[in-house]
Formats: C-alpha cells, sequence, structure tokens
C-alpha cells in the first residue's frame, strides 16, 4: 500500500517572523507612522474579505523573545497567492522597518482514514478541518518537526500497522486536551525543512507546555519526535496591533 | 499515570540578553545619556512596585563576555504581562542602544510528590516555590537544558520509577549546596528550544562551577543532559546600572 | 569495478538565490527602477541566446519565505561560463539591490547503466538529459542532499547491488510521478556542501510532496538520505519579474 | 568519592577575541589613531601594574584568519575583576574600531592528587600553577572541549579508577613536550559552553600540532575528547600592537 | 611507536576567502578603482618576488557561488610571515571593499615513510613535497576534514597497521588521477577547526568530483571521512584579478 495516499492536503499556509526595528520606527514622525499603519489595515481588510468567502483564514500574533515581534500566519488555496501576500506586504511602508528572521512554509494536512471508495474531499467534516478557520485564541504556539530516522529510531522503516498504533495513542493524549488546545498540522515535506509545521492555540499557555510534555512520554515523540525551534505569542486583534505600534 | 501531572507551574518567565552598542551609546551627550537612564530608572520603579506588591519579580545581571553585556530577568503571573514588559523596554530611548542577542521564555516548574487529594497551590511552602523572590547574591548562572533522547540513552522511554530514582539521587547533591547555592528551575517545553531552564544564583561563582561538575557525574546528567549556552554575570543594582553606563 | 565510472555529467549548474532588499530598492526613482529591470532584461536576453543556441538554459524563480526572493538557476558547459554569469549579474545595478543568501554549485548527473563499449555521450536520450532544457512548469522545488555514512546506515559501505537495487526500487516510485513532476539529478562531490542537488518541477506543488513523502519510506531515502534546506518557488517569467520589482 | 572535589581553582580567566573594523580605523587621523592606541597603553599599564603586584595576568595576541584580529586574556582572582577590565576596554575609543567576535570564561584548574589533610592551597607549587603568569612566549594556541557522554563513550559513566588512568597516560604525552609547549587549564563548567578551555603557549607552533596530534591518538581524547573551534596566534608586545595598527 | 612522529611539516598556509562589496566598489571613480588595483599588483608582486627566491608561493581563485567570490592562498616558512601578509592585506584600499567570509589556517604535511636513520628534510623529492610551488591550473577545490572518532567508526582508535593499509589503498586510488589532479595536503590539528586542508588542482573540474567520489567509497572516507564545506574557483592572473574588478 501506498504511504503517500494516506494525507489529505487542505489550503496551503505561510507563517513569517519579522522583529520590529524599533530604533528606526521611533524616527517617523506621528503621521507618518499613523499613516504606516493605515497601510496595513487596508491589507488586513483584504484578508478579512479572503477570511469572509472563505477563500482562506489569518491572524497577527506578537511573539514573545528575541526570536521575533509579530508573526503573520495566511492560509490560502494555492501557494502562488501566498506568495502575492508576502511580496503585497514587503512593498508596504511599514515592511520597512520590520526584518523577516524566519518563515515556514507547508500545507494543512490529514491522515485519511476512509474506507477506499469515498471521495474524503467531499465530507463537510474533513472540509472543516481541510480549510479551518484560524482559531482566535489568546495564545499561539508554533513548531517545527521531524520523525527521527536514526539507527534503531527510524520511524520510516517501520511497519504500517506499528506507525498506525503509535499515532492512534498519540491522538488519544491530544484528545484529552480537546476544548483547551486546538490544533492544525501543517505538512511541510519538500516544503520546508522539517517534515511537518504544528500550531497550536489555547486561552491557557500552561496547557501547550501540558500537551507537549504529556506527549512526549509517548513513544512517538520520544524515539521519534526531533523537534525545531518553538515560538510562543498572544493575538493581536486590529487595537493590538495599533497599540503595539504606538509610542 | 499521566507525566504531566507530575509538575506544578508557577509565575512565566523572561530573561532577556542584550549587548549594548557602546560606539552609538558614546554619541549622546552627557544630559541624553542620564535621560536615558532616568527613563529606565522610572520603568525599573513600576517592576519594584510589582515585586512589593508579590506581583512578580525581577533582577538585572551584568553578562561577562561576547553573548551578551546585561540581561533582565522578569517573573510574572502571565505571559502577557511579560510581553508587556518586553515591548515598553524596546520603546525605551535606552533599548534604542542594545541589540537583543537572545532570551529564554519559560515557566517556574516544581515536581509534584504530594499525596492525590491535596492541592498544592494552597501549601504556602510550595507557593514561595512556585512565586518566587529572585534572590540578590553577587553572581547568576543561566543555562538551557534537555533530557536526551537518543538510542539506549532515551528519557523518555524509561519507567516512572527509574526517573523518580535518578532524580532524588540528583537533588541530594543539589542539597550538598543548600546555603551556597539557589536555584529556580525553569520549565519551557512548548515555550522555548529546550525543555528547562536552569537560573543559579550564588555569591562564590566557583560553586556554580563544583555543584554542576559534581552533578555531571550523576547518571541523569552523564546519560540524560543535553545542555545549551551558559551565560554568567554579576547582579546590578540601580547604582550599578548607572556606573555601567557613565563613560 | 570502478564506482566513480558509474556516472556522467553534463552541463554544469548555478542555483543563485538572492534576497530583495526591498526598503532600498523604494529609494530609487521610478525610472532608475525600470533602467535597472531593463538592465537585467538585456543580460536575460543573452541568456535566451545561449539557450536557444543550445549553449546552456536558464529560468528564474520567485521563491517564497525568508530564505531567498529570487532564485536564478544557469546551466552551461562550463564552471567558467557560471563564473562570468555571476560576476556580470554582480554588476548589475539591480544586484546592488539584492543580497546572495546562498546558492548551489553542480553538474548535471546520470547514472551510467549502458554497456561496456558504447559511449553513452552519443546517444541522442542520454544527451537530452545531461544538457537540458530547464522545464516551464509553475513551480519549482530544490534541496541538496547526502548518502548518510553512519554506524550501520553508511551507504558507502554497501555491496554494489545492494546499492543498484536500492535505486532501482527508488527510482520506480519517480517514476509514478511521470507527467506529473520532472526532475534534474545534479552531483556535487567536490563542488559543494552536499553529494546532489534535486531540482523538481510541477505545475502542482502538492506533488512535490507526495512524491518526496512516499520516497521518504523506501530504504535508500529512509536509512540513507539526509537531507539540507528546501526551497520552493514559482515560475518567474520576464513579465512576472517586471511585476515583482513594480511598486 | 566526591568527584568535585578532585579540583582546585585559582585565578578566573577571560579570553577577549576582537575584529578590527580596518575600513573605520583607516577615517581616523594619524593624531586620532595615535591617542586611541594611547589611551591603550594607558589602560595596559594598570594591567601591568597588575601583573607586577602578583594580583593577575594578561597578555596580547594576535590571530591569524578571519575568526579574530587581536585574542586578550586576563587573568584575575575575581569574576568581577574580569567584568571591569572588559567594561573598560569596552569604553575606550580603540573598541570602537573593534568587534567582539567570542570569548571564553573560565578558571585556572588543577586536579588535586593530595593526600587528604593537606591544603593544597597553601603548596607554593601549586599556588605557582593557579595562579600563573601568563608565559611570553612567540605563539599561542586556544581551543574549548568537552568530555564526551555518548553511548558507550560517556567519560562521565566510567569509573573513578579508568578516568584516572586515562588521564595519566596523557599527561605522559603532555610532558614529553615539556620545554617545548606551556599549557594552562581552564575549567569552565558553569562558566561556558564548553567544560574546559585550553591555552597552550609556544615558539615553535608545529610542536601545538604535534602535540595534540600525539594526544589524539590517546584514549582520553580518542574516545572522549569533543573539541571546538581553534584559535592560533602570535604574542604581541606594546611595540606589535603599535605598529599592527599603524597604517 | 609514536604517532606524532608519523609527519613531516613543510611551509605553513593561510587560505583567506573574501567577499566583494560591488555596491561599495562601484562608488569608487575609474581612477579610484585602478589606483586600488594597482596597490594590490605592488603587494602582488612581493609575493612573486618571494615565489622566485622559493621562500614561498601564492595563487589567487574566483570562487563561484555565495560562499566568496576571491580566495588568496599563501604558502609561507613561519606562521608570522603569513600573519604579516594577511595584516598588509587588510590595509590596503581594495580590502575595504571586501568581507573576509571564512579562512583556513594549516602547515603542508607529508607522512614519513622513510626508514629510521635517514633526515626526510634533507631529501629533495621529498622538499619539493613540503615546500611546493602551488600548481597553475585552471580549476581550484578545497575542503576541510576530519578523520571520525564515532561509536565503531573512531579512526584513531584503530591498530597502527590498519590505518597504514587503509591509507595505501586511498592513495591508490589518488595515483589514479595523476596527471588529472595535483593535491597539497594541509595538516591543522591545533591551528583550524579540521584537522586536514586538502586543496586539490586540475584543469578539468570534473575530475574533482570523480576523484573525490571513488575515493568515498574507499573504507577510510566511508567509514572516517568527515568534511566540512566545498570551495570551488578558477584561477586568477592578475590579467584576471584586474578584468574582475573592472564595471
Amino acid at each position: 500500500m501506498s504511504n503517500a495516499a494516506e494525507t489529505l492536503e487542505g489550503w496551503y499556509c505561510l507563517n513569517d517572523f519579522r522583529k520590529i526595528d524599533w530604533t528606526r520606527w521611533k524616527t517617523l514622525s506621528i503621521k507618518q507612522r499613523q499613516e504606516a499603519i493605515e497601510e496595513i489595515f487596508e491589507v488586513w481588510n483584504q484578508w478579512t474579505i479572503s477570511e469572509e468567502k472563505v477563500e482562506g483564514s489569518h491572524a497577527l500574533f506578537q511573539i514573545i523573545g528575541h526570536k521575533a515581534d509579530i508573526m503573520l500566519m495566511f492560509l490560502r488555496p494555492t501557494l502562488k497567492e501566498l506568495t502575492l501576500i508576502e511580496t503585497a506586504f514587503n512593498k508596504t511602508k511599514f515592511a520597512e522597518y520590520t526584518m523577516q528572521t524566519t518563515s515556514y512554509v507547508s500545507v494543512v494536512e490529514l491522515s485519511n482514514y476512509l474506507p477506499k471508495g469515498e471521495d474524503p474531499y467531499r465530507k463537510p467534516e474533513i472540509r472543516a478541518r481541510l480549510y479551518p478557520k484560524i482559531p482566535e485564541t489568546d495564545y499561539f504556539c508554533f513548531y517545527p518537526m521531524n520523525k527521527l530516522r536514526q539507527g534503531q529510531d527510524n520511524w520510516y522503516m517501520l511497519p504500517h500497522e506499528d506507525r498506525n498504533q503509535m499515532m492512534r495513542s498519540h491522538s488519544l493524549i491530544g484528545r484529552k486536551y480537546a476544548g483547551k488546545v486546538k490544533q492544525i498540522i501543517l505538512g511541510s515535506v519538500g516544503f520546508d525543512d522539517y517534515e511537518w509545521g504544528v500550531a497550536l492555540f489555547a486561552n491557557d499557555p500552561v496547557q501547550f507546555k501540558k500537551l507537549i510534555y504529556e506527549m512526549r512520554f509517548d513513544e512517538v515523540s520520544a524515539r521519534f519526535g526531533e523537534f525545531g525551534s518553538f515560538y510562543i505569542g498572544s493575538h493581536l486583534t486590529k487595537e493590538h496591533f495599533n497599540r503595539l505600534l504606538q509610542l
């Protein structure tokens, strides 16, 4: 049986992390700063229109620590739309006062456990997960990850059934956090440096820690999880974004 | 038994490491420099008010070597407060003359060995450790760490009892340094790139070396400890901070 | 039997990744920007002449994410021609507004399975693959890779026959994607930091993910594939390139 | 038996590596450059006074290659003194034309093989090694190192006796180079990213290579030595320093 | 038998890699650029005098890709001479328009298989290899490497005879490329971050690939070779250098 057939793909995703150059931002006059913010709000309005037409979703977060100040997350039906969004943002006045510190390119991914013959892309409950609205929780956590291929701990050399069983155990832990943590699984094989990106959403950030820590003892993470950098931040409404940029 | 239930979480923590751009700092006039310092002191006063209300704690350190010049450490009840503190600092005049070289985001963490049924968050001796005042010792040491998951040395695949026993032996070494070294253990699973941050406080910095070196022969460190960068520095009072910035 | 005899080499290849400095680009007047674009188009015309004479091939792509904004790919009969192209590009006005973030130096490579005595470089179907025209698909994916040499997973210590058998299984997966994904295999032993570069071309980028993910379960990737960074982008015609640089 | 009791600690050590910004240095007038050099010489005089009072030692080296142009090495009784020296240097005019590329924080360390009951810190021959004068040889070599903790090659899991025996064999090689190479062993557990720093001094730099290469076949290096970057340079007197900075 | 006795050392070597800042170079007038080039040619003449007196050798190469634009290679009897050359170059006008991206410090090294009693440094054929003239081929390839020390693949734990036998097999492959590829083996234990540097010279760059690829299947590379970055470039005469810098 083909392994590649196991996954379903939905909207493409761009996570765009930027640091604000406060020293240069301060050199602008109040009027110039407000114009720059207004220009972002106009672009933001276009993102909102796409969201309302269910042609994508977007969210902004303030990231804590030195890795970034803000993170923009976009979901769109095609990679080209994401490229256009990134380019348009780069051409704004505000972008001149930011530096893109990192980014992540991926696609919303689901495992497909449906019986043969059914078209999963027609099932409404699957469509809702492939083309999701980014949750409006207070906090956000993102990290990329691989499945390890090292000596005896080689995920890709395991029998199909062993992998399925470990993933089932893994998702049972996830279900314990239903209502506390929402997640979007992003496949990035061929798109970025890790195989997956994980975006978590919660109102209480301790739940990120409890969920990931509990999973770490699960064999699929303990033996096969290889993790990149972790990013954590809080949701930015237009109002928060405006306040962040006031001096 | 759930592994995630083993931990208690207290205040959130931000360690913010910055390098001073001395060349640009020198371009300011004495008056401009003094104003920039005064502005920091005003923010610092607000931190002190939080400390007095037991709504957090803070400390500044001068870091030796190229990794940073100063480190600001903040403990607060919510991640959002830490974000606000970081943003407010970034908007000060002084911040224009610094570069954030690294940072660490975490939460004060305790292992929970209480019998079921008791609410540890109500015990005063536990509260004192979850919501600690940062010790005012002369020296400070910080490093992030993981528990290794590699081949035969996979901490997360060990039986619960083995892990407990190794951690007990580990803490016995720590107790030998009681009175010499104080520590705050910071959990950072889901928050930053390592699983824990360790903040040590002592008046004699050789004690950091002796403690960590002795622990390294302990199985839990020898086989399972994976360490990031080490940062060492000395405590900065307002007076020291002011003297540091005089030319 | 010599292992080195197994490969055939065609055109040399340079992948040149650049980030655009939008802030400085905006400081130019419309006229200056247009002149800079025209200058690139003149160089581009020379590339096209080489392509028409079948003395090489070239393509430009817009890369999504922080790693680069554009990627220029050149195939030429000699390394010196690639050096001249890179130097000429560096001397253009437009290049002043770009930063070379990374690059990859390699040569088109084929495995040689022909019987002894035949000169593969005379076979038209082999020549077409050694001196290829870069496909004009909508999307492009590039990544460098090694064959692992670690403990029991040491590709270069395997018997010749085992390696051949694994590569055959590998290429069978590739054939399932015929018509969906085109590839150019680039050898870079002695030329760059990895042993191979892989350039994939498709109109539907999900096919990159499906192909690479399916291959990852194949023993040659699962046990022996060591991958570098992944870059993904969309094809840039002159018209697209011009539009990208308009503000 | 406690492992931490095995070490004796002497003076703290700072190795401060800097690259000179020649382009900006050239923008100064001869007079400005000479004033900047004179200012360094005044600070240098204070270092010499400390050296004469046996309250520390110092040396400057010109480093070859891109990693640094100069390296300043200081030994002092306390970490705070090192911090003050670094800060004072950062405030000089000359420092504006340098960039701190890396640094190393440590403490002079000796293994203690004395019988119980004797106070090693009172033995003159031990004091001479804990509070050493930095040798005035022509060449200098520095590298940081760890003892490996990986699978079967885990130094910290070995029996005490095995470690002692390997270290004895190791020091026998070192003795063969007596008169050719002098060394200062620097402990940095808890102070910097590696566990030790090694500073070697010789008039013939080939002796560094011969010593380290011969040791590499010794089990303690072969199985357990994990090395960081290597830095090599030549001793700078005030006269050499002055000549280096003339244009 | 001592392992360190196995090597002979000749001239010291500096490989100095630099990127040209084209944007700033263009700000110079034709006259200023020509003066800067002439100044380099004067220094170059001094290098040529050393070469004619057989007091060293030198060569310049244009490196392809983002890692560097040019590489200067110097062989000299002492490290101090290399330091002086590097410093003198840094003080030129042209150097202001370059950035040293990396470098490599080493010494020409030969294995010594002569019978005891003979002084290898007196043998003319050995002297020719220890104090070589850098070949004037069209292309150049450089990479640093280690012998692995990992688990079962620990070069430095092998019996002397096994190592000798593997090195002999290795050199047999090298001999097959006699007339096609010339090499200079550079020892760098104690001098730089890898144990060796390898400099290869050929008129057909595919020969670099064929040689290194064939060697990779040899046990000494397959099991024990650990490679750093690869740099490839073409030889720069004064005329080529001048043409490179014309706009």
